[in-house]
């Protein structure tokens, strides 16, 4: 029998007389005659609960059966009498395909620590918060792919290693094949002269999009600075989209589109696992998402948003004046001064540093 | 008024009182009273021709127009009274967007060799055959994602910068921070211990796929191997979907759906892009495309391959017997021998190497 992922289980139209589902078990919990297992396939968010009857041979599979464990289960479907669930599986067989050792399996049904999960970081996934959280990535990047392909970009691998600087976007992580501590000079090593890994797509995109149009990249990006705040990462996916015969209004425009594109996607397709993060990480995500997703993004000249800063009572290390180098944490504050929706700068003055906030 | 791409332009279904292009000038030929121009602007591998009257201000633009500047032609979309094009425009303005030197401009009317164009790379996408190659290259990509969403695979970027050989598929480049030459352990570096660019993402990608079920890489991927075949190369893109709860029967199936929906997708969606390659790149692309579209791929068992091997008259460097290791070139005799068409071999026996081909 071929099986059925939990996810289309789960959404079925009409019980089902013969099931296959294949998981990880969640939890079980034996009773007098009978025992319940969640199962959970990493197709959704969501467990099934399958309900299966004692036979000899079916307590002694159930035995070596604990959380983690990998298992089929064949049965049928039927409408849940529990609450919460539409549907559960009568099971009439359990195959063990792979046993999990309770003494040493580290996932419990408890709230686990990121910083726990991190040391374990292949079973990470088979948590409902990053199990959602690789799945709304998933998620993302499809939409990304399919919003650019919406408006004919051309999707461009632009080069990792490279012998270029780009524009000094940071500190760059150095490529070789000579072994450490080699007093070689470049010339002898791999491609003749250094080589880093990239900072940005964006010279080659640059050059692309005067060839083809409208061009995107989506690929790895990687920093070298030793610094370790949320904002800096060694290595992160980076979406640069470059245009022909575009200027910043039509720059802004995308921007705006793909946020609003993304988040109706992923509310669409997601729904529950951008629910549990509303209810256990963030509970200011939905009505966030709502407000970006409704309102139009302010376009917010530069001279504009210094008359703001200027008005606020807020200390800056340095006094505000025009030709000042907005930061995020200063954009931050023109944001709350002028509602609590989305806004872009226009018409940055040459002395500022190059900024867009979304 | 809003910028119409040329694909769009040359696809109408009604002539156009007004429209406006962009692009880049291919070709300039003037006559009495007016001038051809040929624009590409990248949207498909078609020029539209516009057809220019002279007047004074036309002529003193016209006169720094020349092959690879920019400009924007307004105009009306009539019917062409030309060979091979639908459409054509006949423009009432001509702006110059940017002069491209006629002294220095690299780029001819006539075919240019591919290492020549090498040397140009930020001008080679504005030729025929590299402007297909990027076209075809990103609707390959856009169909990969399709197809693995369609089959609720999740897509997962793998790390790159990594501590891991994975399965010792090559040599691997070194990532560091530190100066060329430092003495310093690898304790100092970056990481804290010895990194390198990965050579795989299988490593991470089984790992996900025992937690979230299906699911699939598509990122860059290195080898430092300094072999310069056609087979080497340092850096390239790599497709490795990982499937829990299935066999090798269900990965050959895999491996051939996706191959014929990849070439399905580009037949129907760069179609003129393939045709440019079957007319002056390779004349069997056709053919063989439509030999792998249209028969199953063979499945061989290695015993079988081997009873083939034997019975050519071909010679090896190591006499075939049950237990050898096949590669690229030897499995090219057994395709030759079972068929034209693809196969994959199945059960292959300890002893020899792991290998797939398609």
């Amino acid at each position: 029998m071929k099986r059925t992922k939990i996810k289309y289980a789960l959404n079925a139209e009409a019980p089902m007389d013969e099931i296959l589902i294949k998981g990880w078990v969640r939890t079980k919990r034996d009773n007098k005659g009978f025992s319940f297992v969640e199962l959970n396939d990493g197709s959704c968010l969501m467990n099934i609960q399958t309900v299966i009857d004692h036979t000899p041979e079916i307590v002694t599979v159930l035995e070596k059966v604990g959380t983690g464990a990998s298992v089929a289960i064949e049965g049928e479907l039927i409408e849940s009498p529990g609450k919460g669930q539409k549907w559960e599986i009568r099971g009439k067989s359990i195959e063990l395909l792979g046993e999990a050792d309770q003494e040493t399996f580290p996932l419990q049904k408890k709230r686990h620590s990121d910083e726990f999960l991190r040391s374990i970081a292949h079973l990470r996934p088979r948590t409902n918060k990053y199990g959602a959280i690789f799945r709304m990535r998933s998620e993302l990047a499809q939409a990304i792919h399919k919003f650019f392909a919406e408006k004919d970009f051309f999707y461009i691998h632009t080069p990792i290693i490279t012998g270029s600087d780009c524009e000094g976007a940071g500190e760059m992580f150095r490529v070789t094949s000579l072994e450490a501590g080699s007093q070689l000079p470049p010339e002898e090593d791999f491609f003749g002269q250094p080589s880093q890994l990239t900072v940005s797509g964006q010279l080659s995109a640059e050059m692309f999009s005067l060839s083809l149009g409208d061009v995107y990249t989506f690929g790895p990006t990687f920093r070298a600075e030793n610094s370790n705040t949320p904002r800096h990462v060694a290595e992160f996916w980076m979406i640069e989209p470059e245009m022909a015969f575009a200027d910043l209004a039509d720059d802004m425009d995308l921007g705006e589109e793909m946020i609003k594109y993304l988040i109706t996607h992923i509310l669409d397709n997601c729904a529950s696992d951008v629910e549990l993060f509303a209810k256990w990480v963030d509970k200011s995500l939905m009505p966030t998402l709502e407000t970006i997703l409704n309102e139009p993004f302010k376009r917010l000249p530069y001279t504009e948003a210094i008359d703001i800063l200027k008005k606020t009572k807020k200390k800056f290390e340095y006094p505000v004046e025009w030709g000042w180098t907005f930061r995020l944490s200063t954009s931050g504050s023109c944001a709350k001064k002028s509602s609590r929706s989305r806004f872009m700068f226009t018409i940055i003055p040459r002395p500022s540093s190059h900024f867009t906030c979304a």
